[in-house]
Protein backbone atom coordinates (compact mmCIF):
# COMPACT_ATOMS: atom_id res chain seq x y z
CA UNK A 1 0.00 0.00 0.00
CA UNK A 2 1.10 3.60 -0.85
CA UNK A 3 0.38 6.72 0.81
CA UNK A 4 0.20 9.55 -1.58
CA UNK A 5 2.75 12.32 -0.40
CA UNK A 6 0.28 15.21 -0.96
CA UNK A 7 -2.15 13.76 2.01
CA UNK A 8 0.71 15.02 4.55
CA UNK A 9 -0.53 18.90 3.86
CA UNK A 10 -4.13 17.78 6.02
CA UNK A 11 -4.21 16.09 9.22
CA UNK A 12 -3.04 12.56 9.19
CA UNK A 13 -4.32 10.15 11.44
CA UNK A 14 -3.54 6.75 11.91
CA UNK A 15 -6.41 4.26 13.44
CA UNK A 16 -4.83 1.17 15.03
CA UNK A 17 -7.87 -1.78 15.22
CA UNK A 18 -10.57 -1.64 12.89
CA UNK A 19 -13.31 -2.85 15.45
CA UNK A 20 -16.79 -0.90 15.99
CA UNK A 21 -14.52 1.82 17.88
CA UNK A 22 -11.87 2.06 15.13
CA UNK A 23 -13.81 1.78 12.18
CA UNK A 24 -16.58 5.02 13.61
CA UNK A 25 -13.29 7.12 14.37
CA UNK A 26 -11.92 6.25 10.96
CA UNK A 27 -14.89 6.73 9.30
CA UNK A 28 -15.92 10.29 11.62
CA UNK A 29 -12.22 11.45 10.55
CA UNK A 30 -12.74 10.58 6.79
CA UNK A 31 -15.86 12.42 6.69
CA UNK A 32 -14.39 15.61 8.19
CA UNK A 33 -11.80 15.47 5.46
CA UNK A 34 -8.43 14.22 7.73
CA UNK A 35 -6.54 11.94 5.42
CA UNK A 36 -6.86 8.36 7.62
CA UNK A 37 -4.80 5.30 7.48
CA UNK A 38 -6.56 2.32 9.29
CA UNK A 39 -4.34 -0.58 10.06
CA UNK A 40 -5.91 -4.06 10.79
CA UNK A 41 -4.93 -7.42 11.06
CA UNK A 42 -8.19 -9.10 9.75
CA UNK A 43 -8.89 -7.48 6.12
CA UNK A 44 -12.48 -8.49 7.05
CA UNK A 45 -12.82 -5.90 9.36
CA UNK A 46 -12.60 -3.28 6.80
CA UNK A 47 -16.05 -4.15 5.59
CA UNK A 48 -16.55 -2.15 8.81
CA UNK A 49 -15.80 1.13 7.13
CA UNK A 50 -18.36 3.17 5.17
CA UNK A 51 -18.74 3.06 1.68
CA UNK A 52 -17.40 6.76 1.70
CA UNK A 53 -14.75 6.36 3.63
CA UNK A 54 -11.90 8.15 1.54
CA UNK A 55 -8.49 6.45 3.64
CA UNK A 56 -6.13 3.99 3.20
CA UNK A 57 -6.23 0.67 4.82
CA UNK A 58 -3.15 -1.99 5.53
CA UNK A 59 -3.73 -5.48 6.63
CA UNK A 60 -1.21 -5.89 8.98
CA UNK A 61 0.44 -6.33 12.64
CA UNK A 62 0.44 -2.78 14.08
CA UNK A 63 2.70 -4.29 16.50
CA UNK A 64 5.22 -4.55 13.56
CA UNK A 65 7.92 -1.57 13.28
CA UNK A 66 7.68 -2.54 9.61
CA UNK A 67 3.93 -2.19 9.32
CA UNK A 68 4.21 1.34 11.47
CA UNK A 69 6.74 2.36 8.64
CA UNK A 70 4.87 1.85 5.50
CA UNK A 71 1.69 3.94 7.64
CA UNK A 72 4.09 6.96 7.63
CA UNK A 73 3.86 6.73 11.45
CA UNK A 74 6.60 9.53 11.57
CA UNK A 75 4.29 11.96 9.35
CA UNK A 76 1.20 11.49 11.45
CA UNK A 77 -0.29 13.99 13.24
CA UNK A 78 -2.46 12.05 15.68
CA UNK A 79 -2.14 8.31 16.81
CA UNK A 80 -4.68 6.16 18.06
CA UNK A 81 -4.47 2.75 19.36
CA UNK A 82 -8.19 1.85 19.38
CA UNK A 83 -7.63 -2.42 19.17
CA UNK A 84 -9.85 -4.28 21.90
CA UNK A 85 -5.98 -5.45 23.51
CA UNK A 86 -5.47 -3.37 25.88
CA UNK A 87 -1.60 -4.58 26.25
CA UNK A 88 -1.26 -3.82 22.65
CA UNK A 89 -2.61 -0.66 22.51
CA UNK A 90 -0.27 0.83 25.04
CA UNK A 91 2.72 -1.04 23.66
CA UNK A 92 2.13 0.45 19.95
CA UNK A 93 0.96 3.64 21.21
CA UNK A 94 4.25 3.85 23.41
CA UNK A 95 6.31 2.82 19.65
CA UNK A 96 4.45 5.57 18.49
CA UNK A 97 5.07 8.50 20.73
CA UNK A 98 8.64 7.53 21.47
CA UNK A 99 10.06 5.98 18.16
CA UNK A 100 8.25 8.00 15.74
CA UNK A 101 7.45 11.01 17.30
CA UNK A 102 3.54 11.76 16.75
CA UNK A 103 2.83 14.24 18.84
CA UNK A 104 -0.73 13.23 20.23
CA UNK A 105 -1.22 9.56 20.84
CA UNK A 106 -3.97 8.40 22.53
CA UNK A 107 -4.66 4.51 23.20
CA UNK A 108 -8.37 3.21 24.24
CA UNK A 109 -8.49 1.33 27.46
CA UNK A 110 -10.69 -1.41 27.83
CA UNK A 111 -10.47 -2.40 31.00
CA UNK A 112 -10.88 0.88 33.42
CA UNK A 113 -8.20 0.16 36.33
CA UNK A 114 -5.46 0.10 33.82
CA UNK A 115 -6.34 3.85 32.57
CA UNK A 116 -4.27 5.81 35.55
CA UNK A 117 -1.12 3.89 35.23
CA UNK A 118 -1.12 4.65 31.65
CA UNK A 119 -1.43 8.11 32.15
CA UNK A 120 2.14 7.55 34.22
CA UNK A 121 3.79 7.02 30.80
CA UNK A 122 2.48 10.02 29.04
CA UNK A 123 0.00 8.49 26.77
CA UNK A 124 -3.70 9.97 26.81
CA UNK A 125 -5.66 7.19 27.34
CA UNK A 126 -9.71 6.88 26.62
CA UNK A 127 -11.63 4.78 28.41
CA UNK A 128 -15.32 4.17 27.09
CA UNK A 129 -16.42 2.53 29.86
CA UNK A 130 -15.19 4.49 32.08
CA UNK A 131 -16.98 7.66 29.66
CA UNK A 132 -20.27 6.06 29.54
CA UNK A 133 -20.77 4.96 33.48
CA UNK A 134 -22.59 7.70 33.95
CA UNK A 135 -24.97 7.66 31.10
CA UNK A 136 -26.13 4.25 32.26
CA UNK A 137 -26.83 5.13 36.18
CA UNK A 138 -27.94 8.72 35.22
CA UNK A 139 -29.92 9.44 32.56
CA UNK A 140 -30.18 13.05 30.92
CA UNK A 141 -32.75 14.87 31.81
CA UNK A 142 -35.31 15.87 28.77
CA UNK A 143 -33.12 13.10 26.18
CA UNK A 144 -34.00 9.53 25.97
CA UNK A 145 -30.97 8.94 24.14
CA UNK A 146 -26.69 9.10 24.11
CA UNK B 1 -29.81 -18.29 43.74
CA UNK B 2 -32.35 -16.90 45.95
CA UNK B 3 -32.66 -12.59 46.28
CA UNK B 4 -33.53 -11.89 50.09
CA UNK B 5 -36.83 -9.97 50.13
CA UNK B 6 -35.56 -6.64 52.33
CA UNK B 7 -33.17 -5.89 49.32
CA UNK B 8 -36.34 -4.35 47.72
CA UNK B 9 -35.89 -1.56 50.00
CA UNK B 10 -32.80 -0.03 48.33
CA UNK B 11 -32.65 0.59 44.98
CA UNK B 12 -32.50 -2.75 43.09
CA UNK B 13 -30.96 -3.16 39.68
CA UNK B 14 -30.30 -5.43 37.25
CA UNK B 15 -27.25 -5.49 35.31
CA UNK B 16 -26.89 -8.02 32.51
CA UNK B 17 -23.49 -8.73 30.87
CA UNK B 18 -20.74 -9.35 33.47
CA UNK B 19 -17.86 -8.34 30.75
CA UNK B 20 -15.63 -5.00 31.42
CA UNK B 21 -18.35 -2.75 30.89
CA UNK B 22 -20.98 -4.77 33.09
CA UNK B 23 -19.16 -5.58 35.65
CA UNK B 24 -17.66 -2.01 36.44
CA UNK B 25 -21.17 -1.04 36.61
CA UNK B 26 -22.29 -3.83 38.45
CA UNK B 27 -19.27 -2.85 41.09
CA UNK B 28 -19.84 0.94 41.08
CA UNK B 29 -23.53 0.37 41.69
CA UNK B 30 -22.67 -2.25 44.81
CA UNK B 31 -19.88 0.35 46.11
CA UNK B 32 -22.65 3.38 46.07
CA UNK B 33 -25.28 0.91 48.04
CA UNK B 34 -27.45 -0.10 45.51
CA UNK B 35 -29.35 -3.74 45.40
CA UNK B 36 -27.46 -5.16 42.73
CA UNK B 37 -27.82 -8.51 40.38
CA UNK B 38 -25.55 -9.34 37.89
CA UNK B 39 -26.48 -12.36 35.18
CA UNK B 40 -24.44 -13.93 32.65
CA UNK B 41 -24.04 -16.98 31.12
CA UNK B 42 -20.48 -17.69 31.73
CA UNK B 43 -20.23 -17.51 35.64
CA UNK B 44 -16.22 -17.42 35.10
CA UNK B 45 -17.11 -13.59 34.01
CA UNK B 46 -18.07 -12.94 37.64
CA UNK B 47 -13.95 -12.92 38.65
CA UNK B 48 -14.41 -9.31 37.40
CA UNK B 49 -16.42 -8.25 40.40
CA UNK B 50 -14.69 -6.63 43.03
CA UNK B 51 -13.63 -7.99 46.11
CA UNK B 52 -15.86 -5.44 47.57
CA UNK B 53 -18.94 -6.36 45.42
CA UNK B 54 -21.57 -7.28 47.65
CA UNK B 55 -24.45 -8.50 45.14
CA UNK B 56 -25.69 -11.33 43.79
CA UNK B 57 -24.86 -13.58 40.76
CA UNK B 58 -26.78 -15.76 38.71
CA UNK B 59 -25.43 -17.98 35.61
CA UNK B 60 -27.52 -18.40 33.03
CA UNK B 61 -29.09 -16.84 30.02
CA UNK B 62 -30.95 -13.67 30.50
CA UNK B 63 -32.63 -14.06 27.67
CA UNK B 64 -34.97 -16.28 29.32
CA UNK B 65 -37.92 -15.57 30.97
CA UNK B 66 -37.34 -18.02 34.33
CA UNK B 67 -33.98 -16.51 34.55
CA UNK B 68 -35.71 -13.07 34.69
CA UNK B 69 -37.89 -14.28 36.89
CA UNK B 70 -35.14 -15.74 39.38
CA UNK B 71 -33.63 -12.06 39.22
CA UNK B 72 -36.82 -10.77 40.42
CA UNK B 73 -37.16 -8.28 37.51
CA UNK B 74 -40.72 -7.18 38.04
CA UNK B 75 -39.08 -5.77 41.13
CA UNK B 76 -35.98 -3.61 39.50
CA UNK B 77 -36.09 -0.17 39.38
CA UNK B 78 -33.15 -0.14 37.38
CA UNK B 79 -32.34 -2.67 34.61
CA UNK B 80 -29.40 -2.27 32.43
CA UNK B 81 -28.66 -4.46 29.65
CA UNK B 82 -24.39 -4.72 29.06
CA UNK B 83 -23.55 -7.65 27.21
CA UNK B 84 -21.49 -7.39 23.92
CA UNK B 85 -24.85 -8.76 21.72
CA UNK B 86 -26.59 -5.56 20.59
CA UNK B 87 -29.95 -7.41 19.22
CA UNK B 88 -29.52 -9.96 22.74
CA UNK B 89 -29.57 -6.29 24.36
CA UNK B 90 -32.42 -4.84 23.00
CA UNK B 91 -34.45 -7.79 22.77
CA UNK B 92 -33.68 -8.00 26.72
CA UNK B 93 -34.32 -4.70 27.66
CA UNK B 94 -37.82 -4.95 25.90
CA UNK B 95 -38.71 -8.01 27.94
CA UNK B 96 -37.99 -6.13 30.88
CA UNK B 97 -40.06 -3.41 29.88
CA UNK B 98 -42.76 -4.46 28.64
CA UNK B 99 -43.36 -8.12 30.64
CA UNK B 100 -41.83 -6.84 33.95
CA UNK B 101 -42.85 -3.20 33.98
CA UNK B 102 -39.23 -2.04 34.99
CA UNK B 103 -39.56 1.84 35.25
CA UNK B 104 -35.97 2.52 34.01
CA UNK B 105 -34.32 0.06 31.51
CA UNK B 106 -30.99 1.04 29.34
CA UNK B 107 -29.91 -1.32 26.74
CA UNK B 108 -25.87 -0.73 25.77
CA UNK B 109 -25.12 -0.39 21.99
CA UNK B 110 -22.09 -1.95 20.51
CA UNK B 111 -22.93 -0.41 16.91
CA UNK B 112 -23.28 3.02 16.70
CA UNK B 113 -26.04 3.10 13.66
CA UNK B 114 -28.50 1.03 15.81
CA UNK B 115 -28.73 3.84 18.24
CA UNK B 116 -31.12 5.88 16.81
CA UNK B 117 -33.44 3.00 15.66
CA UNK B 118 -33.68 1.75 19.24
CA UNK B 119 -35.01 4.79 20.47
CA UNK B 120 -37.81 4.60 18.60
CA UNK B 121 -38.34 1.59 20.70
CA UNK B 122 -38.88 3.18 23.84
CA UNK B 123 -35.63 1.79 25.43
CA UNK B 124 -32.74 4.29 26.45
CA UNK B 125 -29.55 3.68 24.83
CA UNK B 126 -26.15 4.65 25.52
CA UNK B 127 -23.34 3.85 22.92
CA UNK B 128 -19.79 3.95 24.67
CA UNK B 129 -18.10 3.96 21.32
CA UNK B 130 -20.10 7.31 20.14
CA UNK B 131 -19.70 8.66 23.64
CA UNK B 132 -15.66 8.69 23.74
CA UNK B 133 -15.70 9.56 19.74
CA UNK B 134 -15.29 13.28 20.92
CA UNK B 135 -12.05 12.32 23.91
CA UNK B 136 -9.96 10.24 20.87
CA UNK B 137 -10.08 13.19 18.60
CA UNK B 138 -10.25 16.24 20.68
CA UNK B 139 -8.58 15.87 24.16
CA UNK B 140 -9.97 18.13 26.50
CA UNK B 141 -7.46 20.99 27.47
CA UNK B 142 -5.51 20.85 30.69
CA UNK B 143 -7.08 16.90 31.38
CA UNK B 144 -4.18 14.27 29.74
CA UNK B 145 -6.71 11.44 30.86
CA UNK B 146 -10.26 10.41 30.45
Amino acid sequence: MRVPRQISKRKYVIVVGCGNLGSHIANTLSAGRSAVVVIDRDARSFDLLSADFSGFTIEGDAAELAVLETAKTADADLFISASSRDNLNIFIAQVARIHFGVPDVVARVVEPELGSFYGQLGIRTVCPTTLSLDHFLKPPSGDRRT
